[in-house]
């Protein structure tokens, strides 16, 4: 990566800690993949599972100190606190309900953190959340990963250069199959926690997935939400959380313009993987992305033929040759997007403890973020509830 | 076309006059060329424009006798019926506001009816069109020419023979950039009817190309609309009708299950020029076409993996196969699908002659749809003034 | 179709007669569908096949007067003479074999002629027929299709513009999986007749086929192909033609630059239905069409993004224009394609009849061209039984 | 990774040094980034530059230990074999004329070694490398990386289980423009050594990529190479290597069938960024793929509808799903097929030193394959320097 120009080297690296994903966690081997890819971080302890033979087993298994295999996430932020090579960050990679208190208790000892999506269960723990990191002083970084990759990081470049003139249309789906039979009946731990409120929150396939595409559309547009109507659906027999979601949006004005949308997210829509998509159409020109394609970006100028934009191509701008690793047509995929997540951690945690400000152009989502993804929750859970009405988020 | 297994060999064929499609007027040549491809109409008469010069300047043109180039279609009306060899249909491809009184008056007059859409530009015309037509005894056809597409005839089959299991979502898009700039104030004619509510009716985008988008969702799903929730938008500055229209849906319960979707219209979409898309998905299966790639249909049973259908290849059905004319791999376009209204609107206008069924598995579009079209155009009207409040049809 | 500045209106008619394309025939039916589309000819006679019966029924069902639907198409030359509304151009859509002989009567008979391609199943009688047609004074157009797609004509002009700098690389392929199977023995009359030499000539797959491709990239680049080296293979047991060929090509300097390529054509791809691509690249830019998704042309100028335009969208050219009947986004397809072959045979029958030299920018196959492509095959031929040695046109 | 139904746990890891790869050098930073991810390696010593100031700048880069940044590799072979943790592997990232002596170097002092592509200059080396590695007892692995996307995995077990019948056609290009201008004049160090015989051997573009495409057509198609007609040209002016290679190909018989097919590598074709492609034809069904977008496979059974399978997908067979990472839909890139040779040689170096046959399923590209290699690129300069004749392996 060519962070600060210099290509696989990195400054200092970071110690860090993790908290979930044990055997049988997608997450966790993701972000200790992700972590790897750019070298600037060396995971040395764990509490990787709350239940202790696990964390052991978990742990032993990725060649973790067993020394520094702990049996709770507590225990673990005390414990490392009392050792010179103590770790430095924690990455929190558990079901939702736990990265509140999880997040709280390390940035109240004094550790960075690294959490992955959403960032709590209710908007009020996000909000309570985002006081204890402003007092904290440490850094904060919220993993949503699909904000990684390269072209994404083009087209927010491109709206923000006016390259599409006034954003008209902001239109998003994300839409995966995961639930479409009742698989958590089937013993898949995956879907278990994700359609139990008391783990997941108020939302489901809208906090699982529907978040994402929300963030993504913001982080690319820079446009804020104002309001949304939204029709939450359980297909599920029996499912107390929703499998789909569908909404309209308002954005607020930007330049005399009020951008309008959809959202739709879905885990019952069969036939599709992972397919996150973003369309944005302004006054100049329109583009599109999708995830399963990550390493292109349609691109179109009002009057002007269609471009195909690259990763590493010809069109490509200095916000994507900023995170990428290796030329157009070698693709990068999903982990590399995520690993920029975790190289971005390391330059702002390494800027936040040298009490300067971070390089520029770093894309991280902060808590501030956060919240706004919990507020985003709520209203649709609210707009559902209330027959469709707008919401204000 | 295999058409009742006949190549291309046709039965009777009828003479047909034509209202609307002067020069200049795209649509109008579309009608002519599509009914020419499978050789079932002989255009034999016309009213070609309001403006008389140009409708006889427009019929020698396209090489009418010069006897039968009227200067207005109430003339040719009447005129034709003098005729031994008189026209036995109309086709009418004027603006919208005109349908209703020349349809009403050739019905009447006791001519079959081929008619561009919207049917109507209001709600109570079409269904005051629809107690005519159902005097007349007359054959009516309302040319939603995408319906004609093979895999379009492929997808509402597999929906019908329950391929897709029970439908719970219905995603339509149908968008364009031909408005994405003031063009009706640079003098285009297409654009200048478009904006103006005396020509189009109520609906914008909506009835220009909206009711496309839910007429081939209503047509392959099979599913009837309940409500929905409507939010239009006009980007182009003192615009008075829509150029821009979201919507969330559901559909009316079948087998226990109400589908839901979103419907989204508009002709600001910069960068795409004729996207129609249509996304079904149930509990089996999902499926996925799009009209600038008429010949591919994706489809996707639960678990199993993505299979690419093609118009004439090995997993098209019979239904497709009806309203094939070339082989695999040669593609049959818009043209094509067009002529395919007009080949069933033949056989169709037959039958009805000769007062028996007409052949099984015709798609004609019929003045019914047409009534629900509007419905639909209103109910969206509605619910946008009423701030997106949930709307029946 | 905008040949002329016209919409669909057409100057003279040209009266037509068929010979071939009887019932069961793919393309006769093919041919009569682009001949009406542009409504540039009457088809008023056939001798729809040499069977008697046959020709009466194919001749009964497409509409025929069965007074001019004759047992013989030598039957056909004579008497269509003696009426004062007889054909002028006839159409041959035979088994190859029959081309040279029906070419050569309607020719000295003083008709035009519209013939599908390969020209002749010998290079020696295309050249005879070549000479024929220059003392005729008549109209010759091969229909080498696929030369009427409007990318393709864009494609064209973009050579011919210098848009792709000095042409280096030609690669084209031509693939399909008709004949995987010996479905000659199982009832294919298709297949039958084009595996017998004594039908077909020397080719099998390269002659019915290979033509194509090698026309097309002809057409496009306007290179004169030096020599090739050519491997035929017989995948069918027992089959006495090729079904499949691959070979090396050398095209003649132009501007210092001879260009390489390869051509692959093959009827036992599986997987294919009807996959004709073609890839030139240049010093300055690249280019890729492919007819299964023919209104589209990927173009890349070297340093710069890739663009994919579309036939009647922001980078269309003039060529491209000039063939295009309706607007981008409403996709034209095969028909089409054959059509354009068709209107501008009108073209030039006109012209030729009045004196005059044809409309500029006509994109017509001429006989020269099927000597060519006769050339081409048996040098094909040459070189394979030459295990490959490279052979001159 | 799966391997042996681990998530991301590895048994032991391997302390590796590595020759080449300093600052500036494309390829080093991958493999030490495909080293990273599946945490199976440690890198701890390095002589990464023949420049002695830019080897210890490049070492500082990244890390490593200043005491083990060598001068030479000859220095790093003798040093760490003195130290108790001395690495154990050695990674070959340099240009192609240096593979033979530093291999052979590191061998013959008792390390294992995994070694860039080509695997030597010449023919003569490489079978003279060959035997120096039958003699150590030592693995040795070629990064043909290409071999080591799940897709390409499934593609060999699917031609290895027959699902393709007897394979009739194999199609292969590797096409780049990195090369349609001077760029070697012009300041790149990638290219100039790359156009240099005494850097790259008697093979250009044919050595560099063109052995991905033969090595990749044979790890998937499990055919053995029996002779090639070969077209080298170099269009830029004044090289004397190629920069663009076309030829037939003719494979030894396999059931009674002999396939053949035609290779195109080149390095002007502007518009192309890493395009690698593979089809293969058989009798029963035909496979497509294309690095761009590595994580589909084309796969069309005769008579069936075309399927696209996807990496993790429904169609996922075990070869695919044991080198598979993360879920269908999150796109595994080059580094993840990078990664998983490393992780392949992980395990191939632990079975080795424990003397036993390494996990059933390694796809490790090995020294006869190289030998093979290099005996393709010298056929193709001895075939084209003939004339193209047809020249054996």
């Amino acid at each position: 990566m060519t962070i600060e120009g210099r290509d696989d080297a990195r400054g200092r690296r970071i110690r860090l800690g993790m908290v979930g994903g044990g055997q049988g966690a997608f997450i966790g081997a993701v972000h200790r993949m992700a972590a790897r890819i750019d070298d600037r971080f060396d995971l040395v302890a764990g509490a990787l599972s709350s239940t202790p033979e696990k964390a052991k087993a978990s742990a032993a298994e990725i060649g973790l100190d067993p020394a520094r295999s702990y049996g709770s996430y507590e225990e673990m932020a005390r414990a490392e606190k009392e050792r010179p090579d103590g770790i430095e960050a924690v990455a929190i990679v558990t079901p939702n309900h736990m990265h509140y208190p999880v997040a709280r208790t390390f940035l109240e000892a004094g550790y960075h953190v690294i959490c992955d999506k959403p960032v709590t269960t209710t908007l009020a723990d996000a909000k309570d959340l985002a006081e204890i990191v402003r007092r904290s002083g440490k850094a904060f970084v919220l993993t949503h990963n699909y904000t990684g990759y390269p072209m994404i990081r083009q087209a927010r470049a491109m709206c923000a250069a006016g390259d599409l003139g006034d954003i008209r249309i902001v239109q998003a789906h994300y839409i995966q199959d995961f639930l479409a039979t009742k698989v958590e009946d089937a013993g898949s731990k995956q879907a278990a926690w994700r359609v139990d409120p008391s783990k997941s929150g108020a939302g489901g396939t809208i906090g699982d997935i529907g978040t994402h595409a929300f963030n993504l559309a913001s982080f690319v547009t820079g446009l804020e939400l104002d309001s949304l109507a939204c029709e939450l659906t359980s297909f599920g027999e029996g499912r107390s959380l929703d499998d789909n979601a569908q909404m309209l949006l308002r954005f607020r004005e930007r330049n005399g313009v009020a951008a309008k949308g959809t959202l739709w997210a879905s885990q019952v829509a069969v036939g599709h993987e992972n397919t996150l998509a973003l369309t944005v159409i302004g006054t100049k020109a329109g583009l599109t992305w999708q995830q399963e394609e990550p390493n292109r970006l349609w691109f179109t100028r009002l009057g002007e033929p269609k471009q195909l934009l690259t990763r590493g191509g010809a069109g490509a701008n200095a916000a994507a040759g900023r995170v990428t690793r290796i030329p157009a047509g070698h693709p990068e995929g999903y982990l590399e997007g995520f690993a920029t997540i975790y190289a971005e951690a390391a330059e702002l945690i390494a800027a936040t403890d040298e009490g300067r400000a971070p390089p520029e152009g770093l894309g991280t989502v902060t808590i501030e973020d956060g919240v706004t993804g919990m507020a985003f929750i709520e209203a649709c859970v609210r707009s559902a509830r209330d027959d469709g009405a707008w919401t204000r988020l």
